[in-house]
């Protein structure tokens, strides 16, 4: 048999996973689920080519692409092929696999536009090891329309793999509902931590968990089992207490807030070697759960330290502020919510009948998701 | 009768218009138009309340909306609403009327978007007589998420008015339609006429007349006839050679291609007086109409004062460019070309049935556009 050359079928390829180790079969869902970068990328060039665009505009365009969207760590995008494959009960025939997938990229280019966008709100310096896409040479504030272009890949992936079925307005909503919601997040966060302007008067632990809900979970937890639900046929029932999309929302931000506290917490309690790079939110003035723990139990004399020392871009500083956190036990207190926010979490989950049937939600698809999490340490 | 309360109630007031001039009957259409921006300008803002969001991004979202998005000429909005009544054949309908109005708003909301992106791209100083958003105190790069919210505003407003309506979903193509191919056009103008690089190697006609489409005539010309015609019920036959939208398209993207030479042509022939504002396209390294149109005749010793002296930021190298655009008589081919454009656009209308019934696209939704635009001086 000829090797494949169309993309399609090479990114369709490789699904004998029988006899390999679970650290293979990871590496080759991620290079399947690669392969459809290549079918979409060809999609967008060619469409983009078809409109006349100059030969110096597409190979802007293909950049943008190659250097923003494939290269995180995919578990978003790859979430939606594992859930359609939990509520289905079965393997993907080719085609359920390229439309699952498609919708997993969708999300992966919807989280480019954020990170390309939010880097340069942000003066970060390097993203996933290289420099944040607007430090590249000569792409400085272009990065922004870049960005918008990341934005509306999305609905041109959806209109060209979706307008025929009758969820593609669901899907459309979906994303609209939730891109809106993670800019609202981004806005409170933006105007709640600048990074220049410390006002730890600003922060609490509410306002932290509202940032988290907004800015995270919507996008991250609940958009790839929703687009999930949706592929596999799943009906929304709006008006019904028992609405399959109502409960995996009740399930998954909490679960994505759960996420979130952990991420906070492992950019201080996690070591260099654990989380892949060194810490800097409390460098950075970020409306973080360590700070906003510490804040709600600080001691006046604590407090005064932490508003001289928070967000100062100073090491001297940012060790009296870990000083404080050690005193007022936050690895200790992470242990505490961690152990609730999981035995919650588990409870929530527990509402989905034991006996889901193949085709509907089922409490597989959330615990997946909270087995990767749980004591994780990177 | 009491005085309304409620915005909606004060929008709709203010029909009866007869027995007034032509110029006080435009103020009052601008009045109605205007009193529908408080009724989404509520609408966003409740929902937003509604969300849990804090009173600072609450007004923050408010002051977003209310400097980005009223304060223009409201062209393209109003000619939603125009467009429509010229198609029913008949005054409107207090709800067709908002129905009718909310798109048009839509579309404010879509250039508020791109405006403050590019004047942040641009580096721009002032727009609307006012400083750029960007450079408001405290705003800089939070503009960038203000301008996302300004789009995600539009679907959100799209799925509250017409979520029921059966062409819901053409709205939603039709609109993530144009906004990526503006931002394609966009693109283009950003690598071809960066303003800190000039290359007049880049240049060409034909790619002034590929910027100009993309980036203006798609959302400002087709679109507020598109978004018309699809809430009077007009349907597509996308597979039919006489598809009405395919019809309008074939008109409107010329007629914006005219609008926008003929504002390029101003900014270099018009005087302050009419345009309203210093032309700076050629200190800019805009890639415009006249520099595109003195490249194509320039002599070798023309073409040399160009490129030592276009894009500069002094006023005596903008004196040198415009010896040249003298020499090479611009205003005398600019007058050509607009005698062109004009048969030829009127040549398209023509195509339209002159007999066109009330429902259906009638030439005088084109008439109405072409008369405002030809020979304008403002």
């Amino acid at each position: 048999m000829p090797a494949p050359t169309n993309p399609t079928e090479i990114a369709l390829q490789a699904s004998t996973t029988n006899g390999m180790s679970s650290a293979e079969k990871k590496k080759q869902a991620r290079a399947k689920f690669e392969g459809v970068y290549q079918v979409l990328r060809k999609d967008l060039l060619d469409h983009f080519a078809g409109e006349g665009m100059p030969k110096d505009a597409i190979e802007w365009y293909s950049r943008n692409l190659d250097y923003n969207v494939p290269g995180g760590k995919l578990n978003r995008g790859m979430s939606v092929v594992d859930s359609v494959e939990i509520i289905k009960g079965r393997a993907l025939t080719d085609e359920e696999y390229l439309k699952s997938a498609i919708l997993g990229w969708c999300i992966e280019l919807l989280q480019a536009f954020f990170l390309v966008s939010d880097d340069l709100m942000d003066s970060s310096v390097t993203r996933r090891g290289q420099p944040c896409w607007y430090r590249v040479e000569n792409v400085g504030l272009i990065s922004i329309n870049d960005a918008f272009m990341l934005e509306g890949a999305i609905y041109h992936l959806l209109k060209k793999y979706f307008r025929q079925d009758s969820y593609y307005v669901e899907l459309l909503d979906l994303f609209h509902d939730v891109t809106y919601k993670t800019e609202m997040g981004q806005l409170i966060d933006l105007i709640t931590a600048p990074e220049d302007h410390v006002d730890l008067d600003k922060f609490s632990l509410k306002k932290h968990q509202l940032i988290v809900i907004y800015k995270t979970a919507f996008y991250s937890f609940y958009l790839p089992v929703a687009l999930a639900m949706h592929v596999c046929g799943i009906p929304p029932s709006p008006n019904s207490p028992s609405d399959p999309y109502k409960l995996a929302h009740e399930i998954l931000i909490p679960l994505g807030e759960y996420f979130q506290v952990q991420d906070d917490f492992l950019d201080f309690g996690g070591t260099p070697e654990q989380i892949g790079k060194i810490g800097t939110d409390i460098l950075d003035n970020k409306c973080s759960w360590c700070i906003n723990t510490a804040l709600a139990v600080a001691t006046l004399e604590q407090r005064r330290v932490l508003d001289e020392n928070y967000g100062r871009k100073d090491a001297a500083k940012e060790a009296k502020v870990k000083e404080v956190f050690e005193q007022v036990e936050i690895r200790r207190r992470y242990e505490e919510y961690e152990q609730t926010a999981y035995e919650r979490i588990n409870g929530l989950i527990e509402t989905i009948p034991a006996d889901a049937k193949d085709g509907e939600l089922k409490r597989e698809v959330f615990t997946s998701f909270l087995s990767k999490i749980y004591k994780r340490t990177k």
